[in-house]
């Protein structure tokens, strides 16, 4: 059994990492802070989780995280990058599930997340845990960052190609589109149900924080760098995350070959036979992106359709499908859910 | 290993049952069956199940079905009292998600469904599957009737009440609000999202075919008939029945340690603190019975709260929970699914 | 042309009002207050209102409220009475589409709203602006009591069995369901799109403000003291309420034709004909309030459906039919919106 | 007043169509054909209509329709093409909600639509109904094609960029996002809500009957054939459409100010400020297309955003607008609604 702390967890990716690991056979969950809720009760903020989830929220100055073997950080930016070197150095390793340490250069961050980085030191042996491109430096690694749920979807469905060489690296567009509890389980306006059900808007064309992590992906599987158009979208559902990816080709080969080829060993990528469009919701609360790829009208412009739940393989799934592989255990250990359809 | 068909199987109450008994450890799923998808792949038609089951629709004919030891019937009202007979006499045990072995009166059933009974001598030893009442009987049950969705959730925030005998039998009001799942996965005109969505309204309010279900079930416990006044209402979500009962208190006692006390050993019953609000997302793909119970402003009219998912308690899973208790299995055995919130 | 201001009017009925005075014939908007958005334009936003509101939101103290002929709150409750006052003595006439005036005693309102009434000689004027109850003293109100949504259709709903004395008054039963609008545009999480769709749930069981406020009402159509169960629900849906209401039949007669002998001449009450279940989008952005008569199964117990949309006749609608009368215009005027379906 | 009949009219557009024209003020409606529903009274099936629609349908025979001055149809694809070329020889004009007159290209008609088409010598005196860009010729059409949905929001949002000559004609992309009653009112399991809501998908990729559309009109204005890659998805929302435009730059100019120089006149085309991002919302029940253009982080990718009501700048009010047009009315006569927020 894995000793686990989290820190944060009143969020939807904290709910969604306890249903995950009071599920799975090696997590043991010592402890769960929150200095806003220390006190209560877990299932008494979240009551799906009663008689799952047997703790309260704790002060972090209470919770001996340094006794533990693995320490998820769901929380806001910014806060695991003040306190990952402490733990680091008593022997505790990391896993965070927001942006502090996914993008390489500290500059970067800086200009997209508005703050300076707090533990520059430790960018260097972070390591981008995307199990399909990544796997093998995950194995060891004492700072993990969990990917972004865009860069998820994103990556994966462009990836074949650019590792191919057989698109056009300098004009990749992006459109995705993204299920409400994407942006957080915060009390904002624009996503109250009043105001987001019933509608459909874009937002962040001019620029929005996951454009800099994607790009840093694919230029590293690309070689060179790309050039990308990313349009995120609010739509009116809870989960789910759905990107359509357009790519000039430049080279021709069997797509559909190259991607199922790609993917054959990766059990939470499940490429769809030609022809098909995948939904969200045959996703929903499964670790599982599910791709198709189309060529509409045989001409030269290919569509890659790309779909994930935005909290487990965009987020708390992906997150224990790394810590399995940290620590040795059975990848698929704890993600055997099945999408909840309808 | 219980060797298991499933006849019917394409609607909702069809692939949540394949959910759940796909990750069942003691079900060994043999055969499904439909005469209009015959040759499609399950997981064609639910891509949800991709890598989960491995089979396709076949005609019944070509079952085998009388070498199973459970079949379980998931079609429409009218299907399992034609079949069933020939099944039992074979030594296969049935459990009915729909209404045929529900009401123990031919006439009744008659009189609300519209065609004569097709097995009336079945109705004898047909065991009405509500394993908080009947867990004795069920045990050895060869026709079980797996309850309604309605009746399970109003029967569970009654029973207590009129067990007691502390609320006037005479004059209940059941005002339940059920997800649109609850229609079926059938082509109707009300049901389309462009209808029922940003939309509520109630239906049936002359008469629901669960209404003589939940007078046969409350009488069989209060001892005496009862009155009830029930109205459904369509509410725009997927999956959820909210049952909100009013009672008129003839008997004082205290009704919070009534319910706790009732449902104490209860596996799939929750009754809530109280002063709480169950929300029907807090038992969403779980198979679980939330109650709260109150009584507003210190008056004599009692106000239930019960929540299930219509899908799971209100089918499918009650469907596995009575066939672990039919195979002296653990009742919880691949039922240990946490609701999805959010 | 009536001079209007509008005091807040950056909440939904606040943009409610604003959709429905700009494109009345006789109103002539002049202001509209807000500290918080001071400088903004409205139509900056609310985008849906480009082209047909002109103004921007600015201080109170710049907004010259007293050459207004006709001031509305669309405030938060507790700040009408603040100002009431001070615009009644410069002769301008007030509707309140808050809670500020429609409790007549001093006393209940501190006991709900916990806060002592700031303006109780006001209270003995106020008018409860219901026409359909109140049109006769409307017409002279300085002081308009805009009524709550929840009130409204439930009220509308009773009504005609409680002036008929044909229904028991001491165990009336609202369960009654409304769009999440009626929370208001205030960011809390519970209203969020994530946590509030796909979902149900009761609310405010022990206690909720408009349980006072109806029970007023019926008490003064009754001319006894009522009992009332309320049960307030949250249903994932932007707009609408539908109450399904409960009474004990104490004297025959042809409940249908009692419905629509008494609104027979009401411009905004429609009766459906016998055996209807209205829905709430037919009522979606119009000024109705829908009633359904039930008898479920010949028994004791009536059953009303009753739907309005908590914005239009719940609120904003209402008050512009009260404004009407008020200014002894056409009390249709500006009000011919039809439903928005689907 | 204009004498008007409609054909069909039990479908979405229908019903909308019944809304806009009921509150005309120069709409004589004289009758409402569907051989389905004849003799059921159009507020029966539509209560949101009662008390401003006053008719029953009737058989096609029965309907007087050569009496008319204009009949619309709001059919399915393939049935005004039946009937048109009667009505037109009885000196009646005809708007087509329909498909059935939009390609000019009988051939082209017949590969999409899968059946000849029956009125080819109509085509060539078809006018296409796009009033932003075929407002001369309307005006004295016999025959109006009314534009798509899909093909409207495009169009609008590509036009000025194809007009000036500033972008890449050959590779063009539109990703466009509809509400589910872009499925029409027909029962088909694929709009259930039970299977779209809470749900994102492509659908049609590989080719959709808005393609050739869409290129056509494009191409007109381009002066020279394009390339487009046209990728439509469902959205769980009853109304909208939300188009994505992606175009390569090759002219520098003022977008921004070429967009708001073309729509300055334009009674139903509104150019958003700089930064702007439209949500479906905002002409949700209005006749308007709403646009926005961004480049985001100076690429040489434009992207334009293109909102509309699908039923009513997409159908029923475009019709509206065309009708206005044909018979020299105020082309804002009837459509002054504002969109429905919240």
């Amino acid at each position: 059994m894995i000793r686990i702390g989290i820190v944060g967890g009143t969020g939807y990716t904290g709910v969604e990492l306890l249903r995950l690991l009071s599920q799975h056979p090696q997590a043991d969950l010592r402890a769960i802070t929150s200095r806003k809720e220390a006190g209560m009760r877990v299932d008494q903020m979240f009551p799906s989780l009663r008689g799952h989830v047997d703790l309260a929220f704790c002060e972090p100055a209470d919770a001996r995280l340094e006794e533990c073997e693995l320490v998820f950080f769901a929380t806001p930016n910014g806060v695991a990058m003040q306190e990952a070197a402490g733990l680091v150095a008593a022997g505790v390793r990391i896993i965070d599930l927001a942006a502090d340490f996914r993008l390489r250069d500290p500059a970067v961050w800086e200009r997209w997340y508005k703050v300076p980085h707090a533990a520059p030191e430790l960018l260097g042996e972070a390591i981008y845990g995307l199990p399909e491109v990544n796997r093998a430096s995950i194995k060891d690694a004492r700072v993990l960052a969990n990917p972004g749920c865009y860069p998820t979807a994103v990556q994966l469905g462009l990836i074949p190609l650019l590792e191919a060489g057989c698109v056009e690296p300098g004009h990749l567009i992006a459109d995705a589109k993204s299920g409400v509890s994407g942006a957080g389980r915060k009390a904002e306006v624009h996503a109250l149900l009043a105001e987001a059900a019933d509608n459909f808007s874009a937002y962040g064309v001019p620029g929005h924080r996951h454009w800099p992590e994607i790009r840093q992906g694919l230029a590293a599987v690309a070689g060179v760098d790309v050039g990308l158009t990313f349009v995120p979208h609010l739509t009116p559902m809870i989960r789910g995350i759905h990107a359509t990816l357009y790519a000039r080709i430049t080279r021709e080969t069997d797509f559909q070959a190259l991607f199922e080829e790609r993917y054959r060993n990766e059990p939470f990528v499940d490429v769809l036979p030609a022809g098909a469009h995948p939904d969200t919701r045959s996703v929903r609360g499964a670790n599982l992106c599910r791709i198709a790829v189309h060529r509409p009208q045989g001409g030269d412009t290919l569509v890659v359709l790309s779909v994930i739940d935005n909290l487990v393989k965009g987020a708390a799934g992906q997150a224990v499908q790394n810590m399995n592989i940290m620590f040795g255990l059975d990848e698929r250990a704890g993600l055997a859910q099945i999408a909840l359809v309808p």
